[in-house]
């Protein structure tokens, strides 16, 4: 005979697809499930308890009604679902024992069963905080790894730029780039993420750009030389900026566009030509495709993590109730650097 | 005592720096100018008889008044310039004799001194029309070579769509696209150009654009499993729509982006996200870069078009007096193939 718990499992339900901003009232929080924290006989899977969650823009993607699309809808009247850290309770897999400590693609709920335990990160370093399996440590460090480090190149004195630069991607561009040798600039949208670029991050120099008339004068500003490097978070207007003063053979890496999320043909945008007179790359790319990288990103990152070299600034929200507010505040930039949820501390 | 032969040296004259759609009569036909057929002694410089001159949509952008572009303005008052097909009449550089025949960038004129003569092409191969080295075995062939064959890295089954494509250019890419066993769909605007594409240059299929009501729906009927390579060629609504159709790891290859060439920032254009969700690939490239390659080009197309495996159509028209015009006509789509002035045969 099985043991049986049957507990209460708060969740975060996704209430119906979206089109546009996302609020609050697109999803619930139900505290009316239960779960049993014994996985039902003959199961594969794993039975988690979520310990942290991740908020990523794009999440925004998977509310709308996707066909084709690199990820699928999440699915209404179920959890929202996400990156997030989580302790193994019970496992059906060879792989995984309980207490294991595991990232990954989890629930927004205190627990899951996760039916593809394939797809988890066991964490072997827990001498570092384990929210950081959310950001630095996990899908947001390896996007920078991938799309800096590997698709951009960087080479000693080349002048970067870094948009939404405080955020759980940009703030480690902004570091990486240092380390390469490089003139960094970033650019976000509060006073006090500015100064947090320049003073926490090391950033050569940073601005508001909110409180810039002109973006294109703020980088010519910033950038007298022109830009070799441009990491692209936001797209619009400011994609059209940096066109204008881009060098010759630069190279963008695109992963994310948040001013495209809530627009479904993104906004248009103007200077195309000169991706053609200055020879730039483009090179989008998901993170998902490289994650074969991640013991070799880790190799690299652990050590600088552990000497202080590289710093990680989170914006941690307590209670998964607290949850649907802190994934609507990426988009008007409420967050100030990685925005995780604890669910609960193990 | 130096020879003196003064003749009359017919030219066409670029009136003055222009915006929007060039006009016949932004160049001057000037039939007052003399040149001594005897180089100034002392001069490195090259005497050509300009043959063959080539109209390139590039040229839009030198009839701009431009600063820190690729390219240079043309001079106001000066005959305009580009590349053509000439032979040596006097040499002061030990690279060339009397007799030998160039292709490069020389003047809209009878006869003109080429001051740098280390830019030009000698031609070895004159078995094949000396005019197609304003085309296929010049400049154009050079960005399909680099363009196509090198950056879209076209593999066998891959689905290929070229726009513009009966012009100098795209009538090359689509061939070349067959013979790596490609799937190729050209675009072009008008039912004759269409007929070209599909009976002379062996496309798959192809389409009048400006016979379409939904660009978008034109490429899912001709490519209703994506497109993996888009040789750009054009900009605008036509990329707008090609990013909706491209497959993933696609490739976007762009040397020029004809709708972009008359309007200062060119057009908006939109479903750049695309780009991230697809991981495309979007390489600018400028063909000056890379003339490196040309005798390796060379080697691997001679025998193409001797053997003829490759077909090249060219727009014939005679006289520099109506070289405005062909010039123009590249705006409006009036040439069939590539562009070309005869000025002299020999």
């Amino acid at each position: 005979m099985e043991q049986q718990e049957v507990i209460t499992n708060k969740q975060i339900i996704f209430r119906d697809y979206i089109n546009g901003f996302p609020k609050e009232s697109d999803m619930i929080f139900n505290t009316s499930a239960t779960i049993n924290l014994k996985l039902p006989e003959g199961s594969n899977g794993v039975l988690v308890k979520n310990l942290y969650l991740s908020c990523d823009p794009y999440m925004r993607s998977r509310m709308s009604k996707l066909q084709g699309s690199y990820v699928e809808s999440f699915t209404p009247g179920s959890p929202i679902v996400g990156y997030g850290v989580a302790k193994v309770l019970d496992s059906g897999h060879s792989n995984f024992k309980n207490g294991d400590l595991v990232w990954g693609i989890t629930g927004w709920e205190e627990y899951s069963v996760i039916t593809n335990p394939e797809a988890l990160f066991k964490i072997q370093h827990t001498d570092v905080p384990l929210s950081y399996y959310t950001g630095i440590l996990g899908m947001p460090g390896m996007t920078v790894y991938v799309g800096f480090n590997n698709v951009c190149a960087p080479k000693n004195g080349e002048y970067v730029f870094v948009s939404a630069a405080s955020g759980a991607v940009g703030q480690l561009v902004g570091q990486f780039a240092k380390l390469a040798g490089c003139y960094v600039v970033g650019s976000a949208g509060t006073k006090e993420k500015v100064e947090l670029l320049k003073n926490k991050f090391g950033f050569d120099e940073a601005f508001n750009y909110k409180e810039e008339q002109d973006l294109d004068a703020a980088l010519k500003r910033c950038f007298p030389e022109g830009i070799d490097i441009y990491f692209e978070n936001v797209g619009g207007k400011m994609l059209e900026a940096v066109l204008l003063n881009m060098r010759l053979n630069g190279r963008i890496s695109a992963c994310g566009m948040i001013s495209h999320y809530n627009n479904e043909q993104g906004e248009a945008v103007r200077n195309l030509f000169h991706i053609i007179t200055k020879r730039l790359l483009v090179q989008g790319f998901i993170v998902f495709d490289h994650y074969h990288l991640y013991p070799k990103y880790m190799k690299m990152n652990i050590p600088l993590i552990k000497q202080g070299t590289i710093r990680y600034v989170e914006d941690v929200v307590e209670g998964l109730e607290n949850a649907p507010a802190a994934l609507v505040g990426l988009f008007s930039g409420r967050n100030v650097g990685k925005q995780v949820v604890v669910v609960a501390r193990e």
